[in-house]
C-alpha cells in the first residue's frame, strides 16, 4: 500500500529557521528562527507562499487542504497559549501579517486581533476589566479587516473616530474610554454592514480564511506589483502569511509598541535607533496622529525592559550578523519581539556597517562587500535633494529613472538656447520630446534632460549616463510645444526660464526650485572602493567617447576604456560639418577629401585618451551607426549645409532620401560602412596610430584594441582587418615607431555570436555589444519597443526590460555559447561586454560567471561595476566554502 | 630520421580516376577515367586544385614545388610519347585547359599546340611535310597565347588572318596554304611584339609555365565569378589545369574534331546528338566560320571512325550511367577522345533522359530521382520565351531574376494604369521604383512586374513568387519617372504603353513583344513527380493566402497549406478600409465595430482555402505586418480616407505619425498585435473557427492549425493562446460542434529558437519563418541590405545571398538548435519551415536532414520543393547502401 505524504503548506514557528525564507517568506523564516534562538516570541504559524502560489494557480480559490491544516495549526496554537479561538472567556486573538522571501515594506496588508467578534468582546472585557482595551481592539479589528479582507475605504472609519473625538472635544486616542470605544465599535459595525450589505463575520474560523486569501490577494495588488517591478521581485515567489498570537501594546501604560534599528540606517552609527509608542497598537507609531517617543526614553520609563531589549537586539545582530530592524511590543512590562529582518539603509551607512561589522570581526572581508547594494552607490556618486525638503514637495509628474542624480534648472525646449541659458549664467533643464544627436552640445550644457518619449535606452538615457547627467525620461503625461516653448503638465504651465527640478533617481519632476547635495568618494567610502578592488577579479572599464569622459572614468577606478564610439565625436558643431561633406561625397576622391580634414581632429581626441588612460587598454570602436544619423533634418539646417558646401538644398535633400532606410538598426552600418567605403577604416587606423606613436613620444604607454563593430561573421572580419593592418603597418613604417595594437570585433550579431570559433582565430578580442544583441535576438527595436513593452509588463507578460536587465537565458545563452567558442579557438581570448547591461548588477554577476575579461559602462557607474563584480567574486568565494 | 613526404600536385592520368573530381577537377577527372578503362585518349598530366589555391595563397605566385612536379610529369610524357618537349624534329606539342570540380563551359581559357616555336616550326614541317597544318598550328598557338596567357585582344590576330584572306581572294581557312600559313605567322609574332614589348617566347619551359599560371588566373577572371555566383560554385574549390599531349584535327582531310551527346540535349530523345568539323582544330567547331557537320554524316564519311565512336559513346554512358558531353578529334583516321562529362540539358530532357536510363535498367529510382536539376522544373511551370527567337534579340537591360517565367506588355507606372490597361484588353508590365503592399491588385493584373529598386526578397519578388508571376527586381541601370510616365534606358525611352519583355528566369529586359511557350506537368512530367512523391518522406506544402492561391497548390500537388498569411486578405480595396477604420479606432470598441466588419470578409476566405485543400491541414498565421503598412501614404489617399470614415485628415496623419517607427521590421508587430490588442486575436479566431465548423458541415474534412506569429518565448505564446482557446471553445458551444484545431508558433526570433523547449511544450507546432530569422540573425533589413550585400559580392566577403540560400552554419544552427529543443520538450512535434527558402533546393534538402514534417512555398515552387524533397531522401538512401 503506497504512503501518501501530504504536501505541508503550514509551518508552526518551531518548525521552521531563518534559511527557509524560500518557503516561509522572510517574516515568519525570522519568527521561527527567534522562536529556535529563544527569545519572546509570540507563538504562531506560517501559511507558506507556495500556498500562495497554488490559490493562484486554482484560480484564487484556497484549497480545502490548506484550510486544513490551517485549522490543524490553530489547534495547536490553542494547546500552546492555553487560549481558545472564539471562546468568549479566554480568547485567542491572533495577527495576521504578509511576508514575502523579500521585505516588501507597505506594500501588503496586516489584520490584527482577528478572532474578536460581540461575544468575544463582551465576555472578555469582563474577564479582562479592560473594555477600553477590549473595544479598541475590537474597533481596529473590524476596520482592518473591511480595509485588508473587503478593500473597503478605511476614511469612512477614520471619519467617525474624529468626528466621535471632535464631538468629546479630546484630541488622542487615548483620552477614550471603554465606553467610547464601545459605542465606537457599534458605529463601526454599522457601517460595515452598510458597506458590505451583511453583518461583520462573527465567525473567527471564517474571519482567518478571509485573512489569509486577503493576504494571498493583496500579492498582486497595484502597489505590489508596481514595488515588485522597481525592485525586480519575481512574481512567482508568492507571499507566505504569518498568523500569530496577539500580545497588546495597547494595554495601559505599561504597556507599548515600536520599531528599532540597531545601528542607525541613515549615517551607520553604532547606536540603537528607534522609537515607540506607550499604549498603542499596530500602526499606530507610523500613523503619526501621536509623535512617538524616541527609544532612548525607554530607559528610563522602564528601564528592565530597556536592557532586555539592548540584550536582544545585539544578540539578533550577533546571530544575523547584519543591522537588523525590529518589530516589537511590551504587554505590561513584558517585551516580545514581533519582527525581525536585516535592515534597510543608506549607502553611506550601508558602507560604515560593513566597515564596523568587518572591524568589530563579526563578518569577513567577503560578507562586508556583500552588505552594500551596488546601486546604493549612485547616491554617494550623483547629487541628490535634501531628503528633508523632499518630503515636503509632490512631483508634478514622472518618468522613468534614466540616469541617476538631481538637477535643478529652468526649462529651456532646443539645445541653442540652453547654451544660451548657460552663457548667461542660467541653470537650465533641456526638455525636449526626444533628443537626438544634434542635441548633445545641448545636453551637456544643461544640468538635466527631461524627455516625454523614450525608454532607458533612448538617446537622451544612453547619453546622459554616458554624461553622468541627470535625466527622467519617457514623462509622458506631460505635454510639450517646442515651438512655442511651454511645458504644460495638468495643473501648471512652464514657460521658458521657469524651474523644475528632475530626480535622475526615482523619475519624478517637481515643478520648483530644490536644493542639491553632494557626496563623493573618500574616506570610509574609498576604503570600501578599495576592498571591493581587491576582491574583484574582473576588470572594470568604461565606456568614454572623449578625454573628458575618460579623465571622469580613470578618477572613478576604471581600469581602462572598453569601448570609445568614434561616431560622438563627430557631432561637434565644427566636426558635423566634415562628417556631412564625407557622406555627400559623390566619389571615393571626394570622400577622402572630406576624411583628411577629420583625420587631424579624431587623432587628437585619441591622443587625448590615450594620454588620460595612463598606459590601460582603450578600446576604439569603428564607424557604427547608419550615415543618415549625421544629416540634418530641419529645412534651415538643409539650407545651411547647403549654403556651406556650396550645392543645391535638393541635393543635400536628395542624398538624405537616397540613404533613408526602413530599418536603419539592421541597415547599413557598423563594419558594412568600412567594406563599402574602406577609406572610413583607413582614416581611423591612421587617427588610431598616429596618436598612439605622438603619445608614446611623450614617454606614456598605449595600447590601443581597435574593434570593428557589427560582423556576422569572420569574412567581414578579415576584410576590415585587412585594411587595419595595412595601414598601420604604413603609418609605423613611416614613422619608424611601433605600436602594439590589437585588432577585435563586437560579437553584438546573433550569427556572429554563432560563428565565434571561427572569429576567434583571427579576432585578438570579443567585446559583447548586449544592446545590439538583445535588440536582434528577440527583434525588439529600441526606439520603437517601449509602445508594446509598457503592455507586456502591464499585462505581465514579461517581468523584466530585456534592455536593463540581461536576459541571461536568452540573450545571455548567446554570449555563454560565443565565450565558449572562441575561448576554445583562443585561448586567451580577451572577452568584454560593452552594452548598457555593464554597469547592472545582476548583468554583472552573469558575466563574472561565465568567466569575461572586463565588463564595460559609462564613466559614472564604474563604481557600481567595481562593486558588482567584487560582489560576485565574493559569492563564489563563498559558495565554495 | 623523418621522412617527408611532398605533397602531391601533379597527376598523370594513369594516376587518377573519375572519384578524384575534387582534387583533380572534372575534366582531369575523367581523362583519368577514360585512360583506365581503356579509351584512346591522348597521354597528359593534371596539376591540381589544390595547386591552384596554393598559387592564390602565395600572393598569386606558382611555387617552385609545383613547378619541379610540372617538369618531372613532361619527362614523363616525353617517355610516354616518344616525343621530346621542344626537340625541332620530333617535337612534343601538348594542350593545356581548366578543369573546374564543377563544368563552367565557356567560363575559362584553353591553349593548343604549346611546345612550338621558331626552331620546332621550321624543321618539323620538313620532317611532317606538312607545313600548312604546322604554321596553322603556330599561328593559333601564337594568338592562344597572347590571348589567354597574356590577355591581349584576340581581333587584333583575327583582323591579320581576315585581310589575308581578302587580299587573296578566299572564304575559309582551309584554303589557305602552309606559306600563307607561314606568312600570317610572322605577322601575328610581329603582333605579338608590339603589344608585348618583347619577341614571342620561344622556350617552351618558359611557355607551359605561363600558361598554367593564365590558367590560375582565369579562375577570377569577371566571367568566371559570375558564372560561379549565377550557378553557387564556390571560390574555394579553384581549377585544376589539364597538361595533354596534342592529337591533330587539322591534319588535313581524314583528320577533324567534335563535339557530341550521347542523348539529344534538347528532347532527350536516345540518338547520338553532335556536329563536327574537318581539317580543323579546337574552337573552330564553335567559332562558327565553317558550319559543322552533324554527326550521322561520319558514318559515310569514315565509317570504322563512326562505329568506334559510337561504341565509345555507348560505353561512357554505360560507365557514368548518364547521358555524356563528349569532345573528340579524329587524326589521320584514328579516334580520340578528348573529354567526357555528364551533359547538361533541358528541363524536358533531364526528365526523360532519367526515365529512360530507369527503363534501361541502368540506373536505380533514386538515381533517376537526382538526374533533374529542381530549378529546371521552372523551365516546365512557367511560360518562356521561344528560345530561337530570344536568340536573335539583345536584353536593354537586366535586373535580379526574382520571380521566373516570361512576361510581355505595354509598361504602365501605376496599379491603376495597368487595371485600366487590363480593362481594355491590353497586356501590362507594371514598371516601378520599388512596390508597395497597395500595388497588390496591379501586381495581380499585370503579366509581370519590374521594378528598379529591391532585392531578391523585396516586396515586388515575394509577392510576385507567391503569384507565380514574372517578375525582374533591382534593375537599376534603368531611369523611371512615374509621373511623367517614362522608362529611360541608355538608347530608348519607353512611353506608357510601349512594348517590353521580361525574363524572370534570367533577369532580363528586351524592348519589345517577344513570343512566350508554356508547357506543363503531364506524360513523362507527371510520371517523374509520381515518382519524387514515392521517394519523397517530407511533406511539401504552399504559402497560400486565399482560394485561389490554395488552388494553385492543391493542383501542384501541395499537402497542405503552410501558411497562410491572413493580412493579405486585408489589400483588397474595399477590406483595406475596413482595416484602416480599425487602425485608427480610438477605443477598444470602435476597434471591435471594425473588426466586425471584417470577421465575415476572412472567414469567407477560410472557407474557401478549407474547401480547395480538402482536408488537408492549413496553418493560418495571425495578423503579423506593422500596421502603418495598411494606412495610405498619399495625400490624395489620406483625404479620401478621411472623407469615408468622417474624420478629418489632420486626425488621421496623426495617426499615421503616431504609429511610425525607426524599426518597423522590430517594432509593433506580429504577437505583439495581439497583446496590446487582444480583440484581433479574438475576431481571427472566431473566422477561423467558425469557417471551419461551416465547411465541416459540407462534409469536408478541416484541419486548421493556429500560428502566432513573432514570439521571444512562451509567455508571449500563453498569452495569445489563452485567447485562442477561450474564444474557439465560446464559438464551438455556441455552434454545438467540434474543431479540431491545433495552436503553433513561428520560430523567427532567434529567442525564440533558443527557448524553444519551454515553448515546445505548450506549442503543438513550429514553423520556422526563416525570413525574419536570418535578417535578424544577420541583422540585415531585407529593406536595405541590397545595398550594401551587392559590395559584399563583388568584394567577395560573401559569396551567396542568406536570403535565398538558408544560411547552414549560422541561422541554419538555431533551426536545428530549436528542433533538437522541441523535439526533447515534445516528442511529435510538428515542425516545418514557411520561408522564401522553403522552395529552395540546398535548403530543402537541409531541411530533410536535420528531420522537418514539411516545408512551405509559393504555390509554384511546390513541384520544385517535391523534387528536392524527393532528391534529398534519394540521397540519403544511396549514402546509406
Amino acid at each position: 500500500m503506497a504512503i501518501f505524504r501530504r504536501k505541508k503548506y503550514v509551518y508552526s514557528f518551531k518548525e521552521g529557521n531563518k534559511d527557509m525564507r524560500d518557503i516561509l517568506g522572510g517574516k515568519g523564516a525570522n519568527l521561527a528562527e527567534m522562536t529556535n534562538i529563544g527569545l519572546p516570541v509570540p507563538q504562531g504559524f506560517t501559511v507558506t507562499c507556495e500556498a500562495c502560489n497554488k490559490y493562484y494557480a486554482d484560480g484564487m480559490k484556497i484549497s480545502d487542504s490548506i484550510i486544513d491544516q490551517i485549522y490543524a495549526k490553530m489547534d495547536e496554537l490553542e494547546e500552546i497559549t492555553g487560549k481558545e479561538f472564539g471562546n468568549p472567556e479566554n480568547p485567542l486573538l491572533v495577527s495576521v501579517r504578509s511576508g514575502a522571501r523579500a521585505s516588501m515594506p507597505g506594500m501588503m496588508d496586516t489584520v490584527l486581533n482577528l478572532g474578536m467578534n460581540d461575544k468575544v468582546a463582551e465576555e472578555f472585557a469582563k474577564v479582562n476589566k479592560n473594555p477600553r482595551f477590549t473595544y479598541d481592539s475590537y474597533r481596529r479589528f473590524i476596520m482592518m479587516f473591511a480595509d485588508v479582507v473587503k478593500g473597503y475605504d478605511k476614511s469612512d472609519f477614520d471619519k467617525i473616530l474624529e468626528d466621535y473625538k471632535v464631538k468629546k472635544g479630546v484630541e488622542l486616542d487615548t483620552e477614550l474610554d471603554g465606553d467610547d470605544m464601545k459605542k465606537i465599535t457599534e458605529e463601526f459595525k454599522k457601517v460595515y454592514k452598510k458597506l458590505a450589505k451583511e453583518e461583520f463575520p462573527q465567525d473567527p474560523e471564517e474571519q482567518i480564511i478571509e485573512a489569509v486569501t486577503a493576504v494571498f490577494r493583496s500579492w498582486m495588488n497595484e502597489r505590489a506589483i508596481v514595488y515588485r517591478k522597481m525592485n525586480d521581485i519575481p512574481q512567482s515567489w508568492g507571499t507566505a502569511v504569518n498568523v500569530q498570537e496577539m500580545v497588546y501594546g495597547n494595554l495601559g501604560d505599561t504597556s507599548g509598541t515600536g520599531v528599532a534599528f540597531t545601528r542607525n540606517p541613515s549615517t551607520g552609527e553604532n547606536k540603537l535607533y528607534g522609537e515607540y509608542l506607550i499604549n498603542a497598537q499596530g500602526e499606530d507609531v507610523v500613523a503619526g496622529i501621536r509623535t512617538p517617543q524616541s527609544i532612548d526614553t525607554l530607559k528610563e520609563l522602564m528601564p528592565k525592559c530597556y536592557n532586555e531589549f539592548v540584550r536582544v537586539s545585539k544578540l539578533l545582530e550577533k546571530h544575523y550578523k547584519d543591522m537588523q530592524d525590529m518589530e516589537f511590543t511590551i504587554e505590561k512590562g513584558k517585551l516580545y519581539m514581533l519582527q525581525t529582518r536585516n535592515g534597510k539603509r543608506t549607502g553611506n551607512a550601508a558602507i560604515k556597517i560593513a566597515l564596523d561589522l568587518l572591524d568589530e570581526g563579526l563578518i569577513t572581508e567577503e560578507e562586508a562587500i556583500l552588505k552594500v547594494e551596488p546601486k546604493q552607490l549612485d547616491q554617494l556618486l550623483h547629487p541628490t535633494f535634501d531628503s528633508d525638503e523632499l518630503k515636503k514637495e509632490k512631483p508634478i509628474a514622472f518618468g522613468l529613472a534614466a540616469s541617476p542624480g538631481a538637477a535643478t534648472g529652468g526649462v529651456y525646449f532646443s539645445p541653442e538656447d540652453v547654451a544660451e541659458a548657460k552663457k548667461k549664467g542660467l541653470k537650465a533643464i533641456l526638455v525636449r520630446m526626444e533628443t537626438s544627436p544634434e542635441d548633445i552640445q545641448g545636453m551637456n550644457d544643461a544640468e538635466g534632460i527631461l524627455t516625454l518619449r523614450g525608454g532607458m535606452t533612448s538617446h537622451a538615457a544612453v547619453v546622459a549616463r554616458g554624461m553622468g547627467k541627470c535625466c527622467v525620461c519617457g514623462c509622458s503625461n506631460l505635454i510639450i510645444d517646442e515651438k512655442k516653448k511651454v511645458l504644460i503638465c495638468e495643473d501648471y504651465i512652464f514657460h521658458e526660464g521657469d524651474f523644475v527640478s528632475l530626480d535622475g533617481s526615482t523619475g519624478m519632476v517637481y515643478g520648483k526650485e530644490l536644493k542639491t547635495v553632494s557626496k563623493g568618494l573618500s574616506g570610509d567610502n574609498k576604503r570600501f572602493m578599495d576592498l571591493a578592488d581587491k576582491i574583484r577579479t574582473m576588470e572594470v572599464r568604461a565606456n568614454a567617447d572623449s578625454p573628458k569622459d575618460a579623465e571622469v572614468a580613470f578618477n572613478f577606478g576604471a581600469t581602462g576604456v572598453g569601448l570609445c564610439r568614434t561616431e560622438h565625436m563627430f557631432f561637434d558643431k565644427d566636426r558635423i560639418l566634415r562628417v556631412r561633406e564625407m557622406i555627400l561625397a559623390e566619389t571615393q576622391e571626394q570622400r577622402e577629401k572630406a576624411l583628411n580634414k577629420i583625420l587631424p581632429m579624431q587623432r587628437k581626441d585619441f591622443e587625448g585618451i590615450f594620454k588620460c588612460m595612463k598606459g590601460l587598454p582603450v578600446i576604439i570602436r569603428y564607424l557604427d551607426p547608419p550615415l543618415h544619423e549625421f544629416l540634418p533634418k530641419e529645412a534651415n539646417d538643409i539650407k545651411e549645409l547647403a549654403y556651406i558646401l556650396g550645392v543645391t538644398p535638393k541635393k543635400i535633400k536628395d542624398k538624405i532620401d537616397q540613404i533613408k532606410e526602413v530599418n536603419p538598426m539592421m541597415g547599413h552600418r557598423g563594419c558594412r560602412l568600412s567594406i563599402t567605403y574602406p577609406e572610413i577604416a583607413k582614416m581611423q587606423t591612421r587617427a588610431v596610430i598616429e596618436a598612439a606613436i605622438n603619445v608614446k613620444k611623450e614617454g606614456i604607454d598605449v595600447h590601443p584594441e581597435i574593434m570593428i563593430p557589427l560582423i556576422t561573421g569572420v569574412e567581414e572580419f578579415n576584410y576590415v582587418k585587412k585594411i587595419v593592418d595595412e595601414v598601420a603597418d604604413e603609418v609605423m613604417k613611416k614613422k619608424g615607431a611601433t605600436v602594439d595594437y590589437m585588432v577585435g570585433t563586437m560579437i553584438e550579431t546573433p550569427r556572429a555570436a554563432l560563428k565565434a570559433d571561427e572569429i576567434a582565430k583571427k579576432a585578438e578580442f570579443f567585446s559583447f555589444g548586449t544592446n545590439d544583441l538583445t535588440q536582434l535576438t528577440y527583434g525588439f527595436s529600441r526606439d520603437d519597443a517601449s509602445k508594446f513593452l509598457e503592455h507586456y509588463y502591464s499585462e505581465q507578460v514579461f517581468e523584466n526590460d530585456p534592455f536593463q536587465k540581461l536576459d541571461q537565458h536568452g540573450v545571455g545563452k548567446l554570449v555563454e555559447t560565443a565565450c565558449r567558442l572562441g575561448k576554445r579557438a583562443r585561448k586567451d581570448i580577451e572577452l568584454g561586454i560593452c552594452g548598457e547591461h555593464g554597469g547592472e548588477p545582476t548583468s554583472v554577476e552573469f558575466c563574472h560567471r561565465i568567466g569575461l575579461t572586463y565588463v564595460s559602462c559609462s564613466p559614472y557607474r564604474v563604481p557600481i561595476a567595481r562593486l558588482a563584480a567584487a560582489q560576485a567574486a565574493a559569492k563564489e568565494i563563498l559558495e565554495e566554502e
